[in-house]
C-alpha cells in the first residue's frame, strides 16, 4: 500500500492518530520536503515517530517515482506531505504513478493554508481563485498573478496569495558547467510580496490610472506559520505591509476583496496595529 | 483556555495528536452536531477520547455562548468542529465572544471538505468563490448560488458545491404553536444538487438561450464521505448525476471550469463510469 499522509503545518503533534499509526507501521517513510516545510525539521519528527524518515527532494519526487513506489505492492510505503496532500500537482501525479503500478493508494487528509488562512477572520467562502507570487529577480519579474487578485477584488472576494519558495534550487553558474550545487533556501516574506505588489501598482497605475482598484493605501493580512505556536496575523495597509517583519517562514498574504462583512472587519481588527486606520481602509 | 478543534472529515482518529491531548485533558467538551457530521456519532468519539461529550446544538452554539465558555478564564474547555474550525461563521463569532471575556483562544486546524476536495484530482489553485446548494421546498427555490458557479466556470475556475444540511430545525407548524417539534435530519445529495441545477439550467435557457454556458452534457465530480474509508468520487455529465446514488451522507458536488489541465483530466477519469463518454465532456 502507498499511503500519502499530511502533516498539517505546525509542528510533529499536528499528524492525525490515524496518520500516525500508518507512519508508525510502514516500511519506508518518505518526507517530501521542498514545496512547504514544518516549524520542525526531520529529526524532531524522527524522535516523534520513534523511527527513520528519508527526505524526499524535488529530484527524486520528480524524477523518482519508480524509487519511491519500489515494492508497494507488497510492502507499505508512506509519504509525507506538509499541510494536505492534495496540495501540489508532484502528489497527484505521484499517486497516478502509483495507480498504473497497480499499488493501492491511501490518502490520509490533514490541514491545509487553504483552509486553515480562515483564521484571520475572512470567510473560507468568501475567497476567490488562489494565487502564487513568484520571487522575483534582476530581469525576471512576471506579474500576471495581480490580474487574478484584481478580478477577485471586483467580484468582492478575496485572495489568498501563497509566497515563493526555493528550496535546493541549483545555481545558475551550477546548471552551466553541469555540476549541482544549490543555493540556500529561501522563503519570501510578506514585505517582500507587499514590495512587489506595489511595484506593479505603481506601473499599472502609470499605463492606465483607472484600470487599478487596489492601492498603496489597500487592506492587507500578513499571515506567518499559521497553525504553530508562535503564529502572526498582522493587518495594515499595504505599503505598511512592505515593511513589516513577521519572522521565520513561512509566510503568506491576503488581499481581502472590496468590502468586508461586518463579522470579518470584527475579527481582524484584533490583529490591526491601528484601528482607526482600519476603519479608514475598509471603505 | 478555550480551544477549537478541528476533527477532520472520516472518523474519531482523523483528530491530530495535538488535539486528542487537548481533548483528554479539558475540564469540559462540547462537540459541534450541526453544521457538519462525522461517520461517526457522539458515542464512538467518547470511547475514543475515554471522557464524556457534551452535543452543542444549533440553540447552544447560537444563542448559548455564555453557557459554553463559562469559566474558560480558569478551566480548559474544548469545542470541538468536523472539519477545521474557520468553516462556519458560528465558530469565528465564539471565538469573538471567548475573547471579548479575555479568555485565551487556542485554535487546532484539520483538513476540511475546501482542501481535502483536492481528492478528485481537480488543482485546489482552479478553484474559485465555494457555493452553498440549499435544498429547495416547494415554494422556495433560491437560485444565486447558479451565476457564481457560471462566473467560475467562464473564468476556468472549478467550483466546489456544499450541499445542505437539515439537523434539528424545527417544523413550521412548531414553529406555529409556539412549541418545538423537530424535522428528521437531511442531508442533500449530489443528485438532488444535480436535479436543482439542470432545473435552473432549463429556465434561464429558456429566458436567453447562449447566456447559459453549462448543460445538461456539462462535466460534474459527485463525492460522498470525502476522507472516510468508503469514500466515492463519481465522474458524468450532469445529467446523469441527477440519478446516481452515492450512498450515506455527506456529499458534495463539484463543477469543473470551462477547461483541463491533462493531469486534471487523466486523474478524473479513474472515476468515470464510461471513459469515453468523459472525453466528450472535457471539450
Amino acid at each position: 500500500m502507498f499511503y500519502v499522509i499530511g502533516l498539517g503545518l505546525g509542528d510533529a503533534k499536528d499528524v492525525t492518530v490515524k496518520g500516525l499509526e500508518i507512519i508508525k507501521k510502514c516500511d519506508r517513510v518518505y518526507l517530501e520536503a521542498y514545496t512547504s516545510i514544518l516549524t520542525v525539521g526531520k529529526q524532531k519528527l524522527e524522535e516523534f515517530y520513534g523511527r527513520s524518515v528519508i527526505i524526499a527532494d524535488r529530484e527524486l519526487v520528480e524524477s523518482g517515482a519508480d524509487e519511491i513506489l519500489e515494492n508497494a505492492e507488497q510492502q507499505d510505503v508512506a509519504f509525507l506531505v506538509v499541510g494536505d496532500p492534495f496540495g501540489a500537482t508532484t502528489h497527484t501525479d505521484l499517486v497516478l504513478r502509483a495507480k498504473e503500478k497497480n499499488i493501492k493508494v491511501q490518502v490520509v487528509h490533514n490541514a491545509s493554508i487553504i483552509n486553515a488562512v480562515g483564521c484571520c477572520g475572512l470567510q473560507l467562502y468568501s475567497y476567490g481563485e488562489v494565487v502564487s507570487i513568484p520571487l522575483w529577480t534582476e530581469t525576471w519579474k512576471p506579474d500576471s498573478f495581480y490580474d487574478k487578485i484584481i478580478e477577485n477584488y471586483q467580484r468582492g472576494l478575496h485572495t489568498l496569495c501563497l509566497l515563493d519558495i526555493k528550496v535546493k534550487e541549483p545555481t545558475l553558474e551550477s546548471i552551466l558547467k553541469k555540476k549541482k550545487v544549490y543555493m540556500p533556501p529561501k522563503f519570501m516574506s510578506v514585505a517582500e510580496a507587499a514590495d512587489q505588489l506595489l511595484q506593479i501598482i505603481e506601473n499599472k497605475t502609470k499605463e492606465n490610472e483607472d484600470k487599478s482598484s487596489i492601492s498603496s493605501s489597500s487592506l492587507a493580512v500578513g499571515l506567518a506559520r499559521v497553525g504553530s505556536d508562535d503564529q502572526k496575523i498582522f493587518v495594515c495597509s499595504l505599503s505598511k505591509m512592505s515593511k513589516v517583519d513577521l519572522g521565520p517562514p513561512l509566510h503568506c498574504l491576503v488581499i481581502p476583496g472590496h468590502s468586508l462583512h461586518p463579522l470579518e472587519s470584527e475579527y481582524l481588527s484584533q490583529y490591526a496595529d491601528d484601528k482607526a486606520e482600519l476603519e479608514k481602509l475598509n471603505h
